[in-house]
Order: C-alpha cells, then sequence, then structure tokens
C-alpha cells in the first residue's frame, strides 16, 4: 500500500507519495493532467533543467544572493540529477500547463527535498532546507527556465546524436560515391531511361545533399544558443540581480561545454520559440533530404528479379512471414517512416510557433517534445541506416551493364552531331522496332557504323563534370 | 487618363474608377490590400453571393421589409453576375478583412449601382435606387452572408467538377480492372518480388480507394449544406424577420437545385468553419489515393527499356527537349504535384479553422479559396489523367510474362505443401546460385518435376478472391 | 549477467535472452533498428495482434487446417496477452520494416515459445510444439495482419477513448449551454466588440462543433471497420483455405465485440491505408473545434483584472514559481497543444498514406501510431478539460454587465428604425466623445429617450434564433 | 474566329493559333493539361528562363558552338520577354509534366519564331532561322533550365519583395520600440495579467523576431544562388562545352546582378530542390513570426470599450456591413491568412521536395510556384501591415494606465523583500476581497503603506533589461 507524507504549496496541502522527492505542485499536477502516458516529459527537458538550476544557483551566489551552503546542496543534487540517479521523480506529462511551469516546479521540488535529505534530514520533516521558490527558482521563472531547459536539451541532441548521425551516413556515402565513380549506369528522369552517369555521381548528389542540410541545421544552432534565463516572468527580468543575466548564461556554456550566450532579447526569448521552429526547419530539410536518398536506394535494389536490380543491399532479417526467402529494404523503410513523422512534427511545431500571445508563449512543452523527437530519430536512423544498409550497398555490375547497353537514350550523344530531330527519328524507330539504336542509325543513314561507335560511348557521356 | 466619380459610405468619399460599378468600400479595400495578384477572390465566391442575394431579396420581399420592386431590380443584377456579365467587377483579393466584409461590400455595391442604372439613371447621380447596406445586404450581415457564399461555392464545386471528375477515372479504372483480369503478373510488395496477382487485381485495388474517398466526401455534403445566413452579425439572427432563416434556404435551395438547408446552430456557422475543414480533410483524403494509384501507374509504366515496363502509357509530347524519343508520365506527374498542393492546402484550412475567435473565424476568404482550388484541382486532374493517360493503358503481355516466371516467390505456393522453412532454402539457394526454383526444389529432394508443375501455377495463385 | 538462449530463423542462428519469449527475428529487429526509445510499436496494436491470432487459430481449426490442441494453445497466450501477462515480451520498436513483419513475428514467436511451455516443455529446447511461422502465423502474412491489427487497435480506441471523452466534454458544454441561456453578453467579432448574445448561445456553438465533429469520427468507422486478414501476401488470399476471411473477421467481431467485416477489397486493403487517413481526419477536425473553444475559454477567463474576465474557470494549481497568486487556463493550454500534435501528426498520417507503391504500403506502424496518439490524447484532453476546467465554469455576472452596457454595437439594433448611416454616426460619435449611444442618439436627433429605450434592449438583441 | 498555322516537332504536326509565336510541343501541352486556370505557371519563372536563355546564347558563343547573330537574335527576344511584351506567349499551367518540360519548350519556341520574325520572315513560313532545340536550347535540357529559371525567380523575389518588405515593417517596429519606450503597463502570460513591462520592450520582442526571421532568411540564399545549369539531361554536362557551367552561370549573375553561381554538385541540383526546402523553411519562420505579431496586436486593439484597449490602430474601412461605427483589425487578419497559406504551402514544397526519383525531381513547377506565391504574400503583407496598420499604431495610455493599477501581479516585487509564499497570500487575499494589494499588505501586516509604495514601483519593475 502506498503511503503518503503531506506537503503544500500557496493553495494548500496535498498527498505526495512518501518513496518520491517531489512535492506539492508536481502532485496537482500528475493529478490534473491524466493524457497519454505518463512521465511523457522528456527527460532531456529534465538534464537542461539540471544544468540551469545549478547555473542558477552558482550565479545567485556569485552575485551574493545565496548563500554558498545553498548553492552546493542544489548544485549536488543537479549533478545526482545529470548522473540519471532520479529519473523516476519526474512524472509529469507533456500535455500540462504550456508554460511547464508545474515541470520547473518539479525540478524544485526534488531538489529541495534531496537537498533536504542531504542534509541530513528527513523529509517532510521539519522547515525545509532549501526552499523550491525562493532559493532553487531565485532569480527565476517557468517563463525563463522552461525555453532555457528546452534549448539546452535542443542544443545538445542536435550536436550530440543529429549532427553524429548524419555526418556518419554522409561520410559512408561520401565513400561510396568514390568507390563506385567508375560504374557506368543508366540515369533515369521521370522514372524513365535517360543518358548515363556513374553510379558515383548519383551517391555525389547524395552527399551533397547532407552537406546542404548539415549546412543549413548548423546555420540555426547561433539561435538556439541564445538562452531566455534572466528574463524571468515577462522578460524584463524582475528579481534578478544586476549582470545575472549574462553571468549565468556563461555558467551553463561552462557546465555544457557548449556555446550558450544569454538572449540578446528576452522578450522575443519567452514569448516565441521562433528558434524552435528554426532549428526543426532544418531537421525537415534534412528528412526531404534523406526520404529521397532512401527511396533511390530501394528502388535501385528492387528485385531481386523483377525489378531494377542495380544494387544490391545487406539481408539482414527474413523479409516475409509468408513468403520464403525474401528480403526487404527495411531501412529504407524505417528511415522513410521517421522523415514522414518529423514532416508532421514540423507542423506541429509551426503550429505551436504562430500561437504565442503577449509576454508567453504556452506550447513549450509540445514544441520542445516534437524538436527533440525528430532529432533523436534522425541522428539514430541515420546510424541504423548507415549501419545496416548503407555501408553494405554493391553495385550489381551485370545487371547495370545490361540495363545501360539496352537504353535507347544512348542517342543524345548523337545530337551535337546530326541534330535533335534525326535522333529523335533514330530512338523512335528502334523502340517501334524493338531494335538497336546503332541498327536504326545506320538503316536510317544519318551515321556510319564507325561514327556510331565513335560517338556514341556511354563512358564518355558521363564525363564532362566528373 | 482613367476617369473618377466620388462615391461615400460611413467614412467619407472615396474616388473610384468612373468606368466600374464598385463603391467607396470596394475601392477602399483595393487600395489598402495590395497583396498578391489583383482580383484573387474567387469567382465562385462571387457567384455565391449572387444567389445568396437574389434569394435573400425574395425573402425579405415575401416576409414583407422590401418592396418588390427593389427585389426585382436586385434579383436582375444577380442574374446579370450569374451570368458572366459582371466578372471584371470584383477586384478584391483574398487577402483582405478575414470575414469578407469588403467582397460583401463590392456585391452590395455593383447591385446597387447596377440596379441605379437598370431604373434608369446615372451612376453616381441622384439617390441610389437601392442601398447597398439597407437594400441589398437587408436582414443580412458579412458574417452570415460570406459564410453562405462559401458554402454554395465550394458545395457547387464539390458536385459539378470534383465528384465527376473522380467517377470518370474511377469508371475508366474499373473497366481497366475488368478488361486486365486474366493479366497474371508478380505482385510486388516492399518494391520487391512477390506472390502473384493479376492487372485487373491491382486496378480493382484502385478503384476501391477511389470508391471510398467520393463515400467519404459525400459524407461531408450534409455539413456543406448548412447555411450560415440568417444568423447576422454574431448568430442571433438580429435585424432579420421572422422565418428568415429557414425560407432565405429554401429559397436558394431553389435557385441553385442544390438541396441547401438553414444551419442548425447559427453560432458554429459563423465562428467556426469545420464544414470546410471537413470538406477538405475528404479531398485530401482523394489526393492520398490519387496519388498511390498516379505513382503505381508510373512506376509499372517505367523504362522503355531498363525499368519495369510492365503497362504502356499513351505517348502525349516529345519527353525531353534533349534527349530524343524520350515519353515521360507526364499525367502522373501533374497529378502528383496537385495532390501535393492538396496535402498543402489542407494545412491552410486546418491552421484557418482553428483560429476563430469568440462570435467569428476570419480566415474565412483564404479557407474558401483553398477549399476550392483544391476541389478543382482535384476534379480537373482526374479528368486529365483519364483522358490523357489512363483510358489507353494497354499491358505490355511480354513484359509481363517474362517478370512473372522469373519470379521466386512463386515458391510460396510450397508452404502448405513443403513447410516455410524448406520453401525458404528453395528461393534463397536459387537466389545464391542464380537457378530456377524448379531445379533447387527437385535438386533439394523436396518435391518431384511433377508435383512442382502441380503445385507451383501463378495463375492459381491468384484466385482465391478473384 | 544476462543469459542466452539460441534460436534460430530462415537465415540462421541468433542469440535471445534466455528469459524472453520472442524468438530470432525479434531479436534482430532488436539490433537492427536502434531508432528512438525501446518498446515504441504501441500495445494497442500487440493486443490487435493477439485477437486476430486468436481468431485466425479458430477459424484454422474450423476450415480444418489446425489442430484443436494447437487452436487452443494459440488462444490460451492471446488471452494471456490481452490480460497484460506478457507486455514486456514486445521490445521493438515503430521505426522498423514499414509492413511490421518482425512485429508480426514477435507475436508469432511470443506465442509460440509460450505455447510450448504451457504444453510443459522447456523453451528453446526440443521441437518447438507449435511453429511461429506454420501455425501461429497459418492463412496469414505480415501483409494482412499488421493492417488487421491496427484496424482493430485504432477501432478500440476510438470507440473506447476518444467518442466517450469528447461526449463528456459536449454533454458538460450541453449542460453550460443550457445554465447560461439568459447570461446576455456583449458578443465579439474580429475580437472586437459585436451585438450581444447569450452565454449559452456561445457555448451552444461549441456543442455543435463537437457533435459535427463526432458525426464526422463516426462516418470514418465503417471503413475503419473492414480488416485486411484474408489477403495474405498481396491482397489474392493464397495459402488460405475458402470462406477463411469472412470467418476470421466474424471471430474478431465476437472476441472484440466490435463491429468488424472482411475488407471488400483486399487490394486496397493492404497497398493503401486509406482507412487510418480517413480516421485521422475526422480526429484533425475534432481537434480544429477543440482549439477553437480552448482559446474562446481562456480569452473570456482572461484577467483577473485587466483582461476579458466574463468568466471564472476552476484554479487547480499554482500558476506561477514566480508570480504569487497567478492563476492560469493551463487546461486550455493542455488541449491545444493537443490540437496542434494532431495537426502535426494529420500530415505524417497523409505522407504516409500516400506513399504505398504496387502491393503493399510500407508506412503502416508509423500510421498506425499517429492514429493511436492522437486517438487517445484527444480522448484524455477532452476528459481532462472536462474535469478540471469545463465544468466548473461559471459566468462573472458583474464583470459581463458591465462590459455588456459599454458596447457601442447595441446601436445596430436601430438600423432597421433609422437606417445603417445614421446608426453609424451614432457610434462614431459616442465614440469620438467617449459618450453613450443614448446620449449622442438623443443629441443628435435620431431617436427620443423613449424611443431608445424601447429599441435598445440587449436581451431582445439575442432572441431570433434562440 | 481564330486561325491556326501547323507546327511541328518530333511527334508530328499541330496546329497552333496564328497569332501567337509558341509552337508544337507548347499547343500540346495546352491542350493535355486543362487543370486549373490557363497560364498559372508564374511569369517569374518564364522572366528567369529568358535571363538564363540569353546568357545561354552568350556561353555557347563565346565557346564557339553558336554563331553570333543567333546569340543576339535570341538575346533581344529576351530582352523583349524582360520588358513584359510577351507575356500573354505563355498560356501554360504549373500542373503539367513535373521538370517543366513544355515550359522550356514554350520559352525555346516563342523565343524561336519571334526571331524567325525579328529576321525579317513569316512565322511558318521557311526554315526557321533559329531552331527552338538545336539553337535556343542548346547546352541545355529542361532538367537544368527548369531549375535554374526557378532558382532565379525565386531569388528575386526574396531580394526584391519579401526581404524589403519585412525590413520595412521591422524598421517601423523598430521605431515604434524606441517611441514607446516609456510606456510602462500589464505583462500579460498565460492571457493572464502579469507584471508590468514597457509597451517598447513588447514591440522590441517583435523586431527580434524580424531580425532572426530575416537572418535565417538570408542564410538560405547560398543555396538558392546555385545554378543546375550546365548539368543538362542528368547532371554530367553531356553536350556541353568545356566551361560552359561556369559561364553561364557568371552571365547570368551579370544580366540579373545577383550573386548567382554553378552548383557545386549538378546531380543534386536536377534531382532534388532542397535548395526551394530550404528558403521556404525560412518564409514559414517569418510566417510564424508575423502571426504572433499580427495577433498581438489585434488583441491589444481589442474593444473599443470591452476589449483590452491597450493601443489604437488605423481605422482604414468601415468594418461591418450591419453594425454601424464598427472598425476591425483587418490587416492583422489579412497577414495572420497569408501566415496560414504559407504553412500551407510549406507542406507542399516539403512534400514534393521528397519525391525526386533518381536524376529527377519532377514536383518543379508546384515548388517553384508555392515558393513565389508565399514570397511575394509575405512581403506585400508586411507592406501592407506597415503602411495600414503599424505604422499608426499610438498607445491609449489613459487605458494602460488603468490597466496597470489594476493588477495583482504587481505583488511580484515583494517576492525578495518578504518571501514568495506571504507575497502569494497578499494576492490571494486581495483577490478574493476585490481589494488592492496595498490594502491586504498593510492589514496582513506584511509591510508598512511606506515600503509598500518604496518596493512596488511598476516603472522599477521593467528595468533591469531595458
Amino acid at each position: 500500500m502506498t503511503k503518503y507524507r503531506i506537503e503544500k504549496d500557496t493553495m494548500g496541502q496535498v498527498e505526495v507519495p512518501a518513496d518520491k522527492y517531489w512535492g506539492a505542485q508536481t502532485e496537482r499536477s500528475r493529478n490534473n493532467f491524466k493524457i497519454g502516458p505518463a512521465a511523457s516529459m522528456p527527460l532531456e527537458v529534465v538534464y537542461g533543467f539540471a544544468y540551469l538550476k545549478k547555473a542558477a544557483a552558482y550565479t545567485n551566489a556569485e552575485l551574493g544572493v545565496l548563500a554558498t551552503e545553498k548553492r552546493d546542496l542544489i548544485a549536488q543534487v543537479c549533478d545526482e540529477i545529470l548522473a540519471g540517479k532520479h529519473d523516476d521523480q519526474f512524472p509529469l506529462v507533456i500535455w500540462q500547463t504550456g508554460s511547464g511551469t508545474q515541470s520547473n516546479m518539479n525540478v524544485n521540488e526534488v531538489i529541495a527535498n534531496r537537498a533536504h535529505e542531504i542534509a541530513g534530514n528527513v523529509i517532510g520533516e521539519g522547515e525545509k532546507t532549501i526552499q523550491p521558490n525562493d532559493d532553487v527558482n531565485k532569480s527565476q521563472s517557468s517563463n525563463d527556465t522552461f525555453p532555457t531547459g528546452m534549448h539546452i536539451a535542443a542544443y545538445k541532441k542536435i550536436v550530440e546524436v543529429t549532427i553524429p548521425g548524419v555526418e556518419q551516413l554522409r561520410d559512408t556515402l561520401q565513400a561510396k560515391a568514390e568507390a563506385f565513380k567508375d560504374v557506368v549506369k543508366i540515369g533515369r528522369t521521370h522514372l524513365m531511361d535517360a543518358t548515363p552517369l556513374t553510379l558515383g555521381q548519383e551517391f555525389s548528389g547524395y552527399v551533397a545533399q547532407l552537406n546542404f542540410g548539415l549546412k543549413a541545421l548548423k546555420n540555426t544552432l547561433a539561435h538556439l544558443a541564445q538562452l531566455a534565463l534572466g528574463g524571468t516572468a515577462v522578460g524584463t527580468g524582475l528579481n534578478t540581480p544586476a549582470g545575472y543575466d549574462v553571468l549565468v548564461a556563461k555558467y551553463i556554456a561552462e557546465f555544457t561545454e557548449l556555446p550558450f550566450v544569454t538572449a540578446e532579447n528576452k522578450f522575443e526569448a519567452l514569448a516565441a520559440h521562433d528558434a524552435l521552429v528554426e532549428t526543426h526547419g532544418a531537421l525537415k530539410q534534412l528528412a526531404v533530404s534523406l526520404n529521397k536518398i532512401a527511396n533511390d536506394i530501394r528502388l535501385m535494389a528492387s528485385g531481386p528479379r523483377s525489378g531494377i536490380g542495380e544494387i544490391i543491399i545487406p539481408a539482414n532479417e527474413p523479409g516475409s512471414s509468408i513468403m520464403p526467402g525474401k528480403v526487404n529494404p527495411t531501412q529504407a523503410e524505417a528511415m522513410t517512416m521517421v522523415c514522414a513523422q518529423v514532416m508532421g512534427n514540423d507542423v506541429a511545431v509551426t503550429v505551436g510557433g504562430t500561437q504565442g500571445h503577449y509576454e508567453l508563449n504556452v506550447f513549450k512543452p509540445m514544441m520542445a517534445a516534437n524538436v527533440l523527437q525528430s532529432a533523436q530519430l534522425i541522428g539514430d536512423a541515420c546510424v541504423s541506416f548507415d549501419v545496416n544498409c548503407a555501408a553494405g550497398i554493391e553495385p550489381n555490375q551485370t545487371r547495370i551493364t545490361e540495363l545501360l547497353n539496352n537504353s535507347l537514350m544512348l542517342v543524345t550523344a548523337l545530337n551535337t552531331k546530326i541534330g535533335y530531330y534525326k535522333a529523335a527519328e533514330i530512338a523512335n524507330t528502334a523502340h517501334a522496332n524493338g531494335t538497336t539504336l546503332k541498327e536504326e542509325a545506320v538503316r536510317l543513314g544519318y551515321v556510319t557504323p564507325e561514327q556510331y561507335d565513335e560517338w556514341v560511348k556511354p563512358e564518355d557521356m558521363t564525363g564532362s563534370l566528373k
């Protein structure tokens, strides 16, 4: 049977499970927001809070408004949280107040109660050694801490998961582009046979896409690095000591080893979350690129006998519960599902971003959760796709050559020799008769066999931009 | 040099081009909203207004609040508008006030001035025979006329363009499903070779998709048939005579020959446009279906020599400005571009739908324009796709047979005879050795040649649900 | 230290944690798809599988292709799964193969191994009593089981969570509409003062919105009730006994007590998931409605002293960590965050829906997960909003009266007496002078004080459509 | 009666209106794609083509593959097109082949026929002086010209319309931020009363949003500046002379006076249009910002008597056709409708961006049209909003002071003096009793009247970050 202790806040007393560090406001939120699975608020945001609570304590102490003992107690609990020791102390959901106030209080309460315990007391007994609002939350408001926590969480996720994941895949594709640089194959436009190129050139396009995407994503980091902390309730910095905002950002930068700075305009930083919109926009761009890449690869790998079959991808698992021996492009499927999700998340983030009112945007937890999910999924999916698919891609040379030599679009090489119209006549005639270009080119009297062989060399058709 | 006359409204005097019927408020809006191309407000909405202004005049007259002479003058101008005689009198843009007030006034002003002219007067001279607000707009507000006009416009577009277009394509696909019912071909799942089915079965799936989509679209018409007219400013029906709302809907139904009725709740009908959200949701579903169909057809038609090539689609135009003889699935491309646009429009309509405040949603013109565009594009694209592509689709029997017989997935027929594991061994071995299933099945000793021939018949594998 | 046993599939041997029921293919998928948090595949889909595996066993037995003993073993494990006894046996993620093949195999493997155990054997020892593919998956393919499982899951969620949740809120709003039917207040259009209505009328609009949304959602259930099962690999029903598809749907309907039927076209049911697109479209419509309702309520509750303040909503928690005594419309915020998420999910589902190729759509897990999340969130958020906000809404009569009597828009009642232009002059003059309508109306000589009092009665202005 | 002449292409003869310059392929496209209104292909793309056709002619001539006379004829027609002399010669729609091939041919044909005429010949008579494919299209393909044309069009629109429009509004808001820097007002979070700030601070947040948006948009220009031209059919540059790609970009840069360069990877530039996705992502971010700004302004302007009423916006037109004297925030409505459209367009562009296959993305016209529309609408809407609304915004000082002094949230200033809990008690008591903070603060014995007056000064609460 669950035991309870009494916690209180400005509204009165609340029963809280006795074995939990959280207090009255967390418990109220648990009861008032039974929406979706419990504890859906991303732990990354909680960790972001841990960094900022510690930084605030250091800053408050340095600026003379918090005792060193209190600073150290707060910092110690923050370090425990960051070490993952209190992951089960944050039971709240995304779908709470849109400022994330109760998640801020959840952190404040856990820190206060745990600090009380560290200080040698029993939770729920005696005056709290550390007050959740007056000490842990000193010089802060939910309105500046939550956006700070979500910027820290998002920035870390982008640089620790997303970018490395995309770069890992990019590097493999780059290596493949080089390895396949002499594999001449048929090109396809409109899904139809076109003039040749090399498989390496195709892969170089993928590399270029990811490089553009990485650049776009990195472009957004400067905005994400700006922290709202110091704005407090409405952006004015009420109840903060002079110099607080700059110093607290410096401490956060130090603790996270990331280039955070104080926001140049605190009103924007509380009332709008365009930084998240901006960052997610770049994630969406990456999803667009990755979708193209995954689609191409599964199209080229289709078959094994009745599809395109130009490349071979690793067979990682039995593909079918009913069709024996079937192998499927499952990594491409996981990737494109991730891309669709990211495209959807982008709309959620965008809608949330539009709806700030006056001094506050109250779609914070939803926006943060979507950015974190997209950043994680893209990073993870790139690694999975890389390890389990891209790294093992090999050309099916026999098939590539067969398809290349069949193509009627080699006729394009004759445009500059005999003109577009005569070249079209050759192709159309060969298509109608089921013959080869060379046969018809010679029969129609437009070229000699020797000229044909000299002018129509697939490998020469791939070259001018190699 | 443009000549001007003076028109006035409650704010004062405005110079209006002398050769135009519109008045002061239209001119103000022209000057105040220079956003995008001129006259972007869809004419269909204007025509919707013409129906409702005429119906309001009849209703007002019948209920004793408008003179018969005024009714007839108003009705005459409405008929002229519906005959397309005044298309150049509606210069306003979508991006105006979100209630469409100035477009309502544009109609009121054009009717009033043209009626003045019909009555034998010179526009701009003398007391107006018909007052824009007190007569043409009698028992109305922009807040109930604009939603009424957009419902009329959307309903007409759906039943006159969208549904017939989709049905036309559906009928062709149905005819193809029957024509191709004995064309056994390889199935593909995950883009990979799978067990066989008939080309007719594939097409029957497309037919089923469109039938579901049509049903979903028709499900939305009942909501769209509900008209806001009679709610006036905030939904209470202030300044309307008793019985007005029911009667005016009856007149609109009579004039349009469509089953319009008065909205059961006028507050909903002004403050929310969920009916448009609902209808556009069904248009989006059709876009999803059409995208799948168009994609499949271009994949199956890909080639001619180095793709799938199972079907042949009409060659309507030279496909390339550089590659002679190239033919592309251009109708599928137009269709999928339309689908992407409709998917985007759905978000615009959805966002607009969420943002009503209190008694009014002020995203009306934007929502109406998107619904009308999507409805038109889907209807037109279906007809274009039907006439220029679907109707001409033919199977490439040689290629179909070649791909079918190559397939390793025919082994699935052996599951119920020798079990999934042994069947998988046969397929894997044949794949590794580049041999046929039969060779390996017999070599492995799992079946006799006779058993193989009896058990593995592609045409028998398509049958149980035919 | 984790102990392992060896499991095998057609690709060879795999080490599996010894204390888990799952087999080789589940383990492969665990290792191959490390994308996002573990076990993200919704349990609701697993339960959907449990229903269908049991139904398939019964059908196979009844049609003579499965022994009764095997049927009973399979059914027993399915019942255990449905009782929640094996929730920790389904570790796979959404972001796997797009057919959900490994989740189908996860269920097959768990059933097979647990049945082996129930039959008195030790897992991993001896010939399996029940084979995952040949017995549990008999007459099935991932391609028809996964869509069946997701339809069961989605249908149940809609009727058990979404509809009851929305109806609960709708009923409360309906009760409020009646309770507030005589509370005359100022109307607002364009966020600006407009003619009066009753608070009950405002709430009746919300009720109408939700009723339309519920109807739209229920319209989609017929499509969702159609089950793919019986189509097997590509829709042809290969390897199913005659009559299987109809009978298995009957068993599922019996076990779930929901009106499931076999899909009228199995090719559509595998290759397209327009049913999910359709259902999610209705969820999105509800999100649009709920967003409007929640927005209105927080606007009307804004204040307490410097906002609108016409209604009072329950104070459930301290609103601010820095501003003492603050109370916020937190339920409205949770609701609108949910709405934004559903709008995003709609795009994900839509994008997934467009991308079926040939005989299979491989965005199944992603589409299912989004539909289930949206359905859950809307249902939960409605209940939370109802219990913690809507049920406690009370009018602030003093404030309502104050704002009503101030309004200049009461002048509209004079339109039918003195005409729009003179009425406008009165309003404009009162606005400019900061005086009352009555003062200016009389001063301008357009009405007598007695006429004014007789004609301008707010309560009479709300009436014609009450 | 329309007269026709015969034109031909590789597929045969076509009747073309005799008074038009276009040829066979344009006419085929007109007939094959009757989707939506005629001539919907944006003229900006046509002008982009005119720049590149001229540049290609110069490059071809300089590299020795085109005669100078032909170059000059081509260039002369291009200049005529750019002067707007042939706007009626481009009748094609967006919803055509996804490569825009027929629009490329439309330009080629118009140039060829008009050049024939300039050269003193009669159109349709004699050998064409200039061949559409072999001369005008020399060293080009639709596949590299269309993306080049759309990059030119989009880049020009962004720098000529979007950025100046946003900057104009930004500058006005910046001026207002300075003008209002001493207007202390109540802050609002969660739409509820919060601690004070200045009106200037609020506006400074809008300025910051637009500055971030402008920066994000400018970040995308480098990608947009990369031109596909030189890639020809599949990206290899087949049929181009050495050095062509770099030189042609140089000419385009010279003719447009914009910093265009040749694409670093031509395969990416043809097969993916992530540059458009990237640019539109930034447009969407601006839409998010502008939506917040417009929403805030209409909320603050709401009233005039029963809303917030803190600012006064210009009255540009009568607001209602039924409510005399009503003034509405119509510019905010136009702006937010534009924002919703841009959010929808973003999805269309995104979906199109995902669907490139192999060497070509065939959603080009749709993507280009959406980017151009969004760029135009945002630029225009900013100017309209600036001129007709923002520039005229004035504070309503009386109302601002009244609302400020009423606020209970001034109590926050006491947090650092007496602690959060006692401050909350004061606010809650004042709220319950309808009294002032000072009364309760003193009555509760927490502060003296003198302390209250010293500590609670709204103007001091706005200061620390001014």
